[in-house]
């Protein structure tokens, strides 16, 4: 194709640098030409994960904007705090942006402020910065420059919420209990993810409150047309390596009717190429989803005016990388899951 | 000793049975003289658990009243349905048991035929049996013949709430997100628990109704002095061998403060051997209670009223065999923690 | 494309089964369908998978000739024994088999009928068909009309010692430790595979005598020219989805020097496109191949006159149904990657 | 007891530490008065192990030789290189100590420092220490005044070809191929101990040369009567917390029949408490010994005149800490399996 999108990673040694690998090789309209990462720089890609040793030939390099002049487009997969530092000059260069961290994630610059506990350097982005779910904000990604990728946790519980938010069915405090794989954490180091600490045993973490939580709350703040709405948000590690299972409780406007619900439901998701509501009795599964783009979404009533919707992704798809994709898609006038779209890997 | 506790236990081949054994193996004050398996009768207890092999000489017997006279209590290890057509007649001999089916569990012959679809057959034993949950109910138990074990869920429910119940801290309905190991659904083979369907994964089961619910909601009922408490209660199945994690959400009356609350949970612990509160911000986790039978209950108030109470049990020990031994003890008169405490296996 | 490949799928509901539609579901040069199940025609794939679901709208429908009829190319997810009930009738119809089964494996029916105790019913097919290990048999395959696809330890074992049994370097009796992934059992249903009894643990077995013995000794005799080969076979069962590690003991011909060896495999893999070399002092890992084609494979030498070979593979891709896909390939003419070429899933 | 055993563990914030105050907390005859850990000094060990809490109000405190006065016995949990620091000036105070590094396993000071890397600053210690494997150096432990606990692999190792080699069955190279669960790397953190770098896969490691295999070649050199006995050794890293399975491949003597090895097995392991010879057929789990201080054995006779051994451990009980307990019991004169004798935690 001559008129393949060439790419640019930046910070391409993490999870989700090398998952935007491994969905990029096999995209046909797609070529990654650089893939920086200061720490390994001059490092094989196959020294850091075999996996990809056989697709890129190439060693990382050393971010230099001069490098991404050729680019289409730069995906970051930088840790939190160092994306706005290279953001704007990418920006200036004429250079499309989708950052994969949380800097450009929050409406405001004081709750960046407050969760992430830096200063925001660049305020201006956090305001244009499109908010990259595509099934709900697809118009807006496609006119923008930059592109936040959204947290995982944020992907599964809004995925699972904007059709009863945007149908003015919630009426009280939503509580998101969120089971994720070790993944989700990243290739850094940590006592929590070291595997005799978290292998065949389960915890919650963060309880008293996750980074995530101010980035669902301002989702369906938008959604809900409320401006406070309540969410209690409680994240657990589980032992598997990606996915996440989201099951939120949704309180119901009383006379909100199950078959009504459902439709509701039904109708946000007619036409989502992703997004998949299970049959009545059925519920997600993490596994169902591995390796693939795929969120499986199922409802259940169990009565006290509840409702109850299941999620699930795998957090570095769905969660991230191929959310990037998708979101590279639209911006580039592809196909929506060009690249994206295929079963996942089961078992 | 001389005045050994002589122990059968009918239905021994299962995992609360071999578990039953392990535990009773170390408890000073007990042997275990006969242990029943009708499907495995003349095989070695080796053969079928290789790390009973060392310890246990003798083969599985086929059920026979008879050769239970000497025994002084009675496990039963029987599937659903089952106790209910033995646990008369040695009632009858004499003997105390102590039976870990449900068959004993819910108050009434209607729920019971109700969630088990089979007619009670012994409905005046159903109001007799004792709840075997010591923590709340060692009074009752003291005095039984006839205990009923309650199912691994309720326990880490039950354990997690009857303090605010009794308090009278409750208001609205509460969630039980509950995650379990897999060797809770017992040695049988099926589907959902053949390893490449769950390793590696997470997924809701029962959503629209489990066996534990109407357990958990008699338990609430009487503690909490409402009739009809609401419940929502979802069980998870996690990819690890033991351990229940419950996140519960509990709607606080108007006026509980997080202090008082706190206050309230650490009266209600105090001088219980077995259910440790650990600090502020500390949280649960199901491998720090593996092999033992601790329970430990974590505290959190994200806002909004709500109270998260998490809670971490063995399923095996704890959630089921644990638990009877500690019944056993209150039974015989032995201290309440013979043969039972001691630290978890971690890692 | 207008020269799609047409493949029917016999024996679609198991694990192979299922991989073979992921694997074709992205084939640009192919098309399921016809996809079979007598246990389960007339349920939606979706129902037993999940992840195939959105990707596969019809149902499993009972096995008939007539339906095959205006395929290209069958392959053959049955069980060991009916295979060879199948195949035959298929063959007359003009169609081209690939078989998944080891019905036609072993090359003599004496050898066969040891091993499974079964008569083999076309003695004649045994002899004819093509063992489909293209990277030793790429010319034969390309010529036959039945392909036997190898077992998944016989992959790996024989891809790790077919440079050194071709160069003539084994001098002694061959050891191959072998760590299969659970999936390799299948989806029926075990005690072994049950979830409690292998998570978190490990275990050699059938080491008395494993059926795919005679499978790498019979693929050894060729390559080696020696009738009777030792070799010394041990599975065991690891607590993982997927994946072969095979750890190959080879005492080496006296004379053969670390480089010499070293470059008679760089040789034999050289130009193939999914069997890669790890450099000096990298060894495998099953993770870096999982849901791939390829095959890492290192080499060490730790003294004493040895050569140690580790390959790694996913069984259920290379170690099956990505083989049969590599088969079809080259059955069909079309570049023998086609649709399987890309990264593993890690992590 | 008035008798009861001091004991103090230096370096006690490690998994062996902790595994020690597991076992020694229910061991009738000793009690834990001082636990070490510079790092974590003034921390309380419910802080690092929630599982230990509630049965160790204490916290750690800094290594400080007088507060050892009252022992009897001193651990020493340290990294390699730094008990030899600490072990001369425990010994001049009359104190008994048992080593769980590598410090003074090795026979010589060349091959300490060629396999450690550093000088070895007390010669004359490294060669009076007793090697802490009691099946084997029963009487020597029985008289020391210092022990070097062994390395887990060796253990492993040792205890399944002793019977052999003391009955010189063994002819020519033996090959070790050793799965450990990932506890055996301890609580530091490593990439390669990273859950998503090591769940549900499995590779191996340090192929060209373990620090285990000097221990267990010295080990075999003195029961083979051979001062230069072959032998390769592969370790892998098993996607589990805790358990080793050594699957040992052992050339036979000509004339070694197998019936007679087994006898030479069985009257090697008669009256050996911990060490248990399964019926031909069966073959040993690394689930069947976790939490406990068995050790399971197999043996089968593929032909090829070649003998297969399986064993399997607790890396951290006979591997590590129950081990070091029952070198405890032989110097202190108690029954050896006090405090450790009892079934593993399975499933």
């Amino acid at each position: 194709m001559s008129e393949e999108v060439k790419v640019g990673i930046v910070g391409a040694s993490g999870y989700t640098g090398a998952e935007l690998m491994r969905l990029l090789w096999g995209h046909p309209g797609a070529l990654v030409g650089v893939f920086t990462a200061n720490k390994y720089a001059g490092k094989s890609v196959g020294s850091l994960y075999p996996s990809l040793g056989p697709y890129y030939e190439g060693s990382y390099t050393e971010y230099d904007p001069a490098a991404l002049e050729g680019c289409d487009i730069v995906f970051l997969g930088l840790p939190h705090g160092k994306s706005m530092k290279v953001a704007p000059e990418l920006l200036e260069m004429g250079l499309k942006v989708i950052d994969m961290s949380a800097d450009f994630r929050l409406g405001g610059m004081e709750e960046y402020e407050l969760w992430y506990g830096i200063s925001h350097e660049c305020p201006e982005l956090l305001t244009e910065a499109a908010y990259g779910l595509p099934e709900i904000y697809r118009t807006e990604i496609a006119g923008a420059r930059l592109v936040a990728n959204p947290g995982c946790y944020p992907t599964a519980t809004l995925l699972g919420l904007f059709p009863a938010a945007r149908g003015g069915l919630i009426n009280g405090t939503v509580v998101v209990d969120a089971k994720s794989g070790v993944s989700g954490a990243g290739r850094g180091l940590t006592l929590q993810t070291h595997f005799p600490q978290v292998a065949d045993g389960m915890a919650p973490y963060a309880v008293s409150g996750h980074r995530h939580l101010p980035e669902v709350r301002g989702g369906l703040a938008g959604l809900a047309q409320d401006p406070e709405p309540k969410v209690v948000f409680t994240p657990h590690l589980a032992p598997m390596n990606r996915g996440i299972l989201c099951t939120i409780y949704v309180p119901l406007a009383d006379d909100a009717e199950p078959s009504e619900v459902r439709g509701v439901y039904e109708s946000a998701y007619a036409g989502e190429e992703f997004v998949h509501l299970l049959e009545e009795g059925c519920y997600p599964d993490t596994k169902s989803v591995q390796g693939g783009n795929d969120c499986h979404v199922a409802l259940e009533f169990p009565g006290s005016d509840m409702l109850i919707v299941m999620t699930v992704i795998d957090n570095l798809v769905k969660g991230a990388s191929g959310q990037a994709v998708q979101n590279m898609n639209i911006l580039c006038g592809l196909p929506e899951g060009t690249g994206l779209a295929g079963p996942a890997v089961f078992p």
